[in-house]
């Protein structure tokens, strides 16, 4: 049986998660933002997976879906709001080292970076690379997008553009702290 | 067999929908959003509709889902960004002439509007009642909540506090226009 590349790009996903971290990239980010809401630091939740659904039944209690597809998504998987501000972003991994691949983005979700940007909101990837979480900004995937013609951002780029985000117990991942430092730098803490 | 109430809730949907108006309410804000993509005056999506998978079989050339249940969902359906600010949203349609019935709106819901507000955010409802689209103020409906022990909010409460939202052929529902005369006033469109 032939499976398309992104099936298999999700088994090694599956692979360096639960071998190497014993949590999902996607978990430990959940979690971080619920403890953000928790403590109404943020309001941002993950987008459900996009499908089709092409049959339901009704069973005795709730309705089930018996046949559903999964859709390529033209956004980025989490949004919402922190202090007052539009954020928009996703999270990625690679077990690449020193490059990340522009294949782990697709097209639009680029377009939709771009136009995040465009209208004031504040737009990132998080990347999982070496052994780190990495915050890459919008501006810096665009700029090194529209200036050079290579497939994959060289690790030395997230390296120096990029920001390590600190892994904590609670949050899991204060990503908000590196929003701090670029974008509130005036806030009193 | 029983349906729970929220599957008759859906019947009745469906049935004024196309019934009275040959277009979903759904539709009709998704093709608005898209217009608004289009000419890039808002960046507002649909989220995804949200379930729990739990069977994934793998066909010739991608994954089915053949098994998923639907969640009850803890946010709004609709948000993005319009002029730098946080927008979040939810449609909601009523067969009754004199008051909109507040189990439409789930209590989780209802929490997370007050939490939008409060980060800075713009949060409302677009509620079809009476052969009208009503733009209703997330402001307007936690001030009815938090000072009327009542189940709805009566129909002279919509007439009063929201407004008719305009319908046109591009967009088919023009809701941005309510929000530059609510929020925006000062701005030279």
């Amino acid at each position: 049986m032939q499976y398309p590349s992104n099936i298999k790009k999700d088994y090694a996903k599956k692979n360096i998660s639960y071998a190497n971290r014993g949590m999902d990239l996607e978990d430990i980010i959940n979690q971080s933002n619920e403890y953000y809401r928790e403590i109404n630091r943020a309001i941002i939740y993950k987008k459900p997976t996009p499908i089709t659904i092409s049959e339901v039944k009704y069973g005795n209690k709730e309705r089930i879906i018996t046949k559903a597809y999964f859709r390529t998504p033209s956004t980025l998987d989490y949004n919402g709001i922190y202090k007052g501000k539009y954020i928009d972003f996703d999270a990625k991994e690679t077990l690449n080292h020193s490059a990340f691949p522009l294949a782990n983005i697709h097209e639009h979700q680029l377009d939709h970076m771009r136009k995040i940007v465009l209208h004031g909101g504040i737009s990132f990837l998080i990347i999982y690379m070496n052994q780190e979480y990495y915050y890459l900004d919008a501006n810096d995937i665009i700029f090194f997008i529209d200036n050079y013609t290579r497939k994959s951002i060289p690790f030395t780029y997230i390296e120096d553009k990029g920001k390590i985000i600190p892994k904590k117990i609670k949050p899991r991942l204060d990503y908000l702290n590196i929003l701090d430092e670029l974008y509130f730098k005036e806030d009193d803490r």
